[in-house]
């Protein structure tokens, strides 16, 4: 193993290399990219080989590489926000590292060294932290990604693959703050099943989902509401993990979100969420599976309080409607609603308002 | 729409980028690459640009690809035959491209017209056909892939894509004629699933697979025979279709695959072999599903006759014993089986023995 921050090597832009930053209001996800990238390239033979960071450019892929074929390949989402004062923050990164490693193990791709990668990835936000936006409500996106590039078709495990890593400054999801979103929930769509790998982040996750949420978009809806099972049971919404706010039967407030059964990915912001509202002792916070049918009557019966999804792209983000078996369901929001106050606690954190385990200086 | 043969434009090797050609005894299946390559780019403000045939070369992929993250991706499987009159010919190359088209609807990727591509196909296999092994149990694998090029992290339909077409040279399957293979049942392993895409070429379909496929050979097995639900039906083995062939309890002889019912990929093999037996009229030729309790049954009452993978890798490949709950079920093998027979009629086709509509000629 080689992958140490120790032999990193570091080749930076020359002047002209450097690219212009686009204006923070008119950052769109994912569009534009830093002057740099790291890379880590691995074989079968030699292992890891040392990590170099250098100036942003196209990767060189044989044609019959198994990333293009066979979908071997993961990734991770995670960000680095500017403090109001004035410092580099990682959020929970040992997080994202453990869960790359997870997917790995089941994407058949290598084991690497967390930690040596977390402290790559630092100094590749260092050496790019102008690209960072001067704005509590941005933050620069990290994407590590991992693919299989040797130039073979035997679907077999891979013998070559390379790690690396890019980032992007990124604006608020929504423009207009916390803005609710419409949902299509259809039972006839499975994003996951039982015996799959759901519960990672592997790229074959995400492919099969995209004709489905150009469906909802067709009917009118912003995301797509994962159900599965013959009982409708509630997994995720779009590409976040999902939260129901209600009143149970007992009149006691309950903050429900479906388990980590294996349908469902670990979000590292669901987990956040969940530790905030369990020191707050303020409600019931429960892990449990929770089904269409005793969401439709909470609404019914008035119980229903919030819905909202989480996750690292928006932190939050609220629903306003849930379209399902030709009903379309309006869900309650309130000015000053339990996403409106994660939220919060959430950028108290991002933006060093408050000094908090989970966010890890950067310089 | 410009992906028309008539635009397509052709850059052939120089004498000394000729790459020296395998023993065709040494041919592994999708190890060794032809000299040249296919491409047609595409974009969503200009559509299909024009068809580049070139020397094979690496692909320039921008890190941020949609490919290379969210697997939008999808592949074929066809082969070109050198037959004992010389002529080099395609097999069924109609079905492969609608299925490509039906893979690519579902992908968000667009569609293409596939006569025309049929057409750059054969221009490619006539630019490579020394590649072609002069024997009559290898052959020329071609493998059309289609990606998602654009740089942007959005999960949404891409913008830019790049369909392209490698050929391999490639020997026997099994270098020992058809041997048989033991497989590894095992119903917590779920390859696809209702709602989902397992009855389309995505790569997504095949990542998820290879770390169980490398668990069926720890435990000293060849392949996955994939199950699905509480009555364990039987859908694929490996990346195969699956037949079996038996006495019902009427004692008739009875030839069963399941049916596509959206968990089985429809084979192009599969479905020939079916169009076969048809015209053979010599048993029931039926699609069911088949549950593992059946084909115990079955084998207890020695009405078991056969099982065995089709495919276009392979064509046929029969199955020797499933590992299942504990037991290793024995299956029976004659040396005048179904299998050896279906062999030798696909090969008297792709081998030019016997002319028939489903060869091609490529010259």
């Amino acid at each position: 193993m080689e992958d140490r921050y120790s032999d990193l090597e570091v080749k930076t832009c020359t002047p002209d290399q450097l690219h212009p930053k686009p204006d923070t209001s008119s950052l769109v996800f994912g569009k534009y990219f830093t002057d740099h990238m790291l890379e880590v390239p691995w074989n079968s033979q030699k292992g890891w080989m040392k990590p170099v960071i250098s100036p942003i450019h196209d990767l060189q892929i044989h044609p019959a590489a198994k990333v293009l074929h066979y979908a071997i390949e993961l990734f991770e989402g995670m960000k680095a926000y500017r403090g109001e004062d004035g410092r580099i923050r990682l959020f929970r990164p040992d997080r994202n590292m453990a869960r790359m490693l997870n997917t790995a193990k089941r994407a058949s791709l290598p084991a690497f060294d967390a930690d040596e990668m977390i402290k790559c990835i630092k100094k590749l936000v260092q050496i790019d932290k102008e690209w960072i936006p001067h704005s509590t409500t941005s933050s620069l996106y990290i994407r590590p990604t991992f693919i299989a590039t040797d130039p073979s078709l035997g679907v077999a495990s891979p013998n070559q693959a390379l790690l690396y890593v890019i980032l992007c400054p990124v604006g608020p999801y929504f423009t207009s703050g916390l803005k609710p979103i419409s949902l299509m929930a259809d039972p006839q769509y499975v994003r996951s099943w039982p015996g799959g790998c759901g519960a990672l982040k592997m790229g074959a996750n995400y492919a099969p989902t995209i004709f489905i949420q150009k469906k909802s978009e067709l009917l009118g809806h912003q995301q797509v509401l994962w159900l599965y099972g013959s009982d409708h049971q509630l997994t995720e919404v779009g590409t976040m993990n999902i939260f129901v706010f209600m009143k149970n039967k007992n009149g006691e407030k309950e903050l429900v979100t479906p388990p980590l059964d294996g349908l469902i990915l670990p979000g590292v912001t669901r987990l956040s969420l969940l530790e905030l509202a369990r020191e707050w002792k303020e409600f019931n916070v429960v892990e449990r599976t929770i089904t269409m049918k005793e969401v439709i009557q909470a609404h019914e019966e008035e119980r229903l309080l919030e819905i909202f999804g989480a996750g690292t792209a928006c932190v939050v983000c609220p629903v306003a409607s849930i379209s399902y078996q030709g009903h379309e369901y309006t869900i309650p929001s309130t000015e000053s609603s339990l996403s409106q106050r994660f939220y919060k606690a959430m950028g108290d954190i991002h933006y060093g308002r408050l000094q908090h385990r989970w966010a890890v200086e950067v310089d």
